[in-house]
């Protein structure tokens, strides 16, 4: 290496200093879609939350609370949530593998954990050519697991088997990177628009100003339990398209988030016909579709399956995203998830979806086992069953119990209204602030909203995202609680908002 | 919901058909940047191989090889490299940690893991708030094994305790992400230029253009062992801002990769110079800090070291990346990683960097636990210690071994010649092709060196990458090939890749 520079790294330091040197990476200097970018459900509120746990680990009787209840996002093994046995046993045997060898060992695990446990373990290793879940796998995930995930959908959907091709499946680390490669794929620049829900889940309105396109918003209706009408997405549309734009997908949310309802069948048909009609590719997030407590009465249909039923498979381009995260697997920290492109999408466009996710390798080994896991639990008559039946169904239940309590208290609160949870994980009600209030924000230069949430967390350590979050009907202030909190946890966090929102109002009136 | 649309979906289906309705999503109308984009290391030569493997299994005499050796990607464990036992061990109790809340069950562990392993699973977990690895952890990753990095990269650089904060660490799965959401921070439009080596690892052109930027290429001189030298860094840089080029960041792949060479710290010290001076922010790529080959000659330092001790850590604007894939951890289905932000960077772009971490809810916990693992290995005194050493010292012994077997192969053939391999898991093998091949390839219309891999793979069942893939000085043609078959299966493919090459020759003489 030769050079002519000859300073030494001391007189660099002094004429830099000397020089007044600017910052290369400024916020004024970074990409600028990164600036325009917002996402509430870690934002501002969470960083608070956090700042006041750091504080009470100090100082314990800071606040008039012990805890912070982070009913932000749905993060239920955070919340007590007991992960599912069978799983865990299964994945914790894969990553010591090496037990599995040693007969001394393998005898001692015997005693710990169901025999089907190990049965799974070794049927899994044996999918796996490196027999370690250490290597990378193939950039789409291991074939074995997008086998189990095309069977299991075809199972969920009432397919024949074989309808369902593995090489249609992509897993993913979560559902989110899924949503973010199709959004990067979709969108070409700001003239391209992406239909969203309004109230929508903030991780698809941060990816389309990320990628530099532009949001094209429907409101669902909340008179009707935010409900889905064709009147609003003809609208939304048209007045894109008014706008210039070129409108290349829709976003539908079913079960809702942060909203909780289910679809019904009818209106699926009705934008399924739409969304071929306009030439507009569905992104279906359907990560909520176990959180359903409807008692059978909205049961959960995928798009996939209506679509098939409707004989259009070959004409609606159709994306849609699972997760291990939701449900009642709850594994989060796991990062699994999937996505599955419908029959119509073309060929040479996978070809490009697998190339973009070779360029980060692969997504984590463990999720993908996890995916395996939701996608294939423990069968009748496997010594695991009644275990596995016996926790998915007390977690279900208990959701179901908790969103319930939830929405009644928040019913009977002043000024608050509160739309039925018919899934998911979320109450979002709206709450009619007094003009005091709104009026104090206004001086503070915040959001209402915004305002109600940071006092509701400063007095009560219930950590809540503002409705302006996830967007909302100008003039309407909403607020989003995951239904989480144990049955233990529960009737505090019920008490103490009832109470905050009392003493709220009344301080405002 | 109310639509006028009457059409029944049998009616849609065939008016579509009878309209011959195009695609939505075509490789025509998708973001022209994905397109653009190329990732050789899992591209056209690994699909091939991957079909070859599956005709295998159906028909085990269809090829002259029984298997493929896949020496395409730096994935050791797939080449039955062991993982390490301590780290497996851990990993696993987390994972099932409800063993360690059931005495008998924790009584079975006592007798198939050394006393440290319960001790560090319990002490990982008493630092998870949730107990649970399958909740969302913080989006920058859980807090003390950010504080574990820290300390690591004090120890490692001989920097003072509380030198490095623990909010300038982001924990990634995997390097590449966080390298990704780096770049996609830096680049704003096509008139931003990032040096990058050449030959380069993938990820970085293909990150580049994903993101719209532009490459700045700068040559490697290989007669040198592939050195950088200043005035072809300053070449490179005039040559941009001629073009109308706003450089923005300096890559540097030290050890490097695929070329293996190990900077000196005089040219570090020249690379810090020069970045301060230009105003140019210095990504670090040190994932292969572990593969050192060169007994002690060639130490390797880490650039956030000389930046302290060069007295600039305030003015050099650095970002350096590390992984649990490489090393003798090589652990790379976890998908762990992290980067540290230089004490220069902006604190508002640290905020700025967390907000779109945070879009993605976090990286996987397993591999940040991995990472935590790497970072704080069994101490010396501690159960676990000299079993730890051994297999760290194993693994690294025979990858030196292996590397030094392939370059006295790779040199001794005709027309070919390989610098030594300093570090990092790769040999770059240069091979003078006769004209007869070059012809035959261009009537192909594919890159030479592509049809000598293609050829070597067809007839040996060795799957390399062509240095095409990682670009080259024009007019000459290079593999890529890992070092880390298995000391048993390292003779052999070192046997067929000299029989391969010898008839190559032949033939095209």
């Amino acid at each position: 290496m030769n050079s002519n520079d000859s300073s030494s790294s001391s007189e660099l330091k002094s004429s830099l200093e000397m020089q007044g040197i600017k910052k290369v990476l400024t916020t004024q200097s970074i990409n600028p879609n990164i600036l325009k970018t917002s996402y509430a459900v870690r934002g501002k509120v969470v960083i608070r939350a956090n700042q006041i746990e750091h504080e009470l680990k100090t100082n314990p009787s800071a606040f008039a609370f012990q805890d912070i209840v982070y009913c932000n996002i749905g993060n239920p093994q955070q919340l007590k949530q007991k992960p599912l046995t069978f799983h865990r046993n299964v994945l914790s045997l894969l990553t010591a593998s090496h037990w599995l060898e040693d007969s001394s060992k393998k005898e001692l695990l015997s005693q710990m954990v169901n025999r089907d446990v190990l049965e799974r373990a070794e049927r899994i290793l044996s999918n796996i050519d490196s027999k370690s879940t250490g290597a990378y796998t193939h950039s789409q995930g291991y074939e074995f697991v997008r086998a189990d995930v095309a069977e299991f959908i075809e199972k969920r959907d009432g397919l024949k088997k074989g309808t369902i091709h593995t090489e249609r499946i992509f897993l993913t680390d979560g559902a989110s990177p899924g949503v973010q490669l199709c959004l990067k794929t979709l969108i070409r620049n700001e003239h391209d628009g992406i239909m969203i829900p309004i109230p929508q889940y903030p991780l698809y309105s941060a990816t389309i100003d990320l990628c530099g396109g532009s949001q094209v918003p429907y409101y669902l209706e909340e008179e009707s339990g935010w409900g889905l009408t064709m009147p609003e997405l003809e609208r939304a549309y048209e007045a894109a398209v008014k706008k210039g734009q070129h409108v290349r997908a829709l976003v539908i949310i079913n079960p809702g988030n942060p909203t909780g309802q289910v679809l019904e069948r009818s209106h699926m048909e009705q934008v399924i016909q739409f969304c071929i009609k306009k030439g507009v590719v569905l992104l279906a997030d359907e990560v909520y579709q176990e959180n359903n407590y409807t008692n059978g009465k909205k049961p959960f249909y995928s798009f996939n399956k209506i679509a098939y039923e409707m004989g259009v498979e070959k004409q609606l381009e159709m994306i849609s995203f699972h997760s291990v995260s939701k449900g009642f697997t709850g594994e989060c920290g796991r990062r699994g998830g999937y996505f599955q492109l419908g029959e119509a999408v073309d060929a040479a466009v996978k070809e490009e979806l697998y190339k973009i996710s070779s360029v980060n390798l692969c997504p984590n080994a463990d999720g993908q086992i996890m995916v395996d896991l939701m996608v294939r639990p423990p069968a009748p008559g496997e010594a695991s069953y009644d275990e596995y039946v016996k926790e998915r169904d007390a977690i279900l239940n208990s959701l179901k119990r908790r969103a319930e309590k939830l929405v009644k208290m928040l019913n009977s609160l002043e000024g608050v209204s509160c739309q039925p949870v018919e899934g998911a994980m979320y109450a979002f009600p709206q709450i009619t602030l007094p003009e005091k209030a709104i009026h104090k924000a206004k001086e503070l230069g915040m959001a209402p909203d915004l305002m109600y949430v940071l006092e509701l967390l400063e007095q009560t350590g219930i950590c809540v995202v503002p409705g302006s979050g996830f967007q909302q009907k100008p003039g309407t202030h909403h607020f989003r609680t995951t239904i989480l909190p144990s049955e233990e946890q529960i009737e505090g966090v019920v008490d103490r908002m009832a109470n905050f929102h009392a003493k709220f109002m009344k301080q405002y009136k």
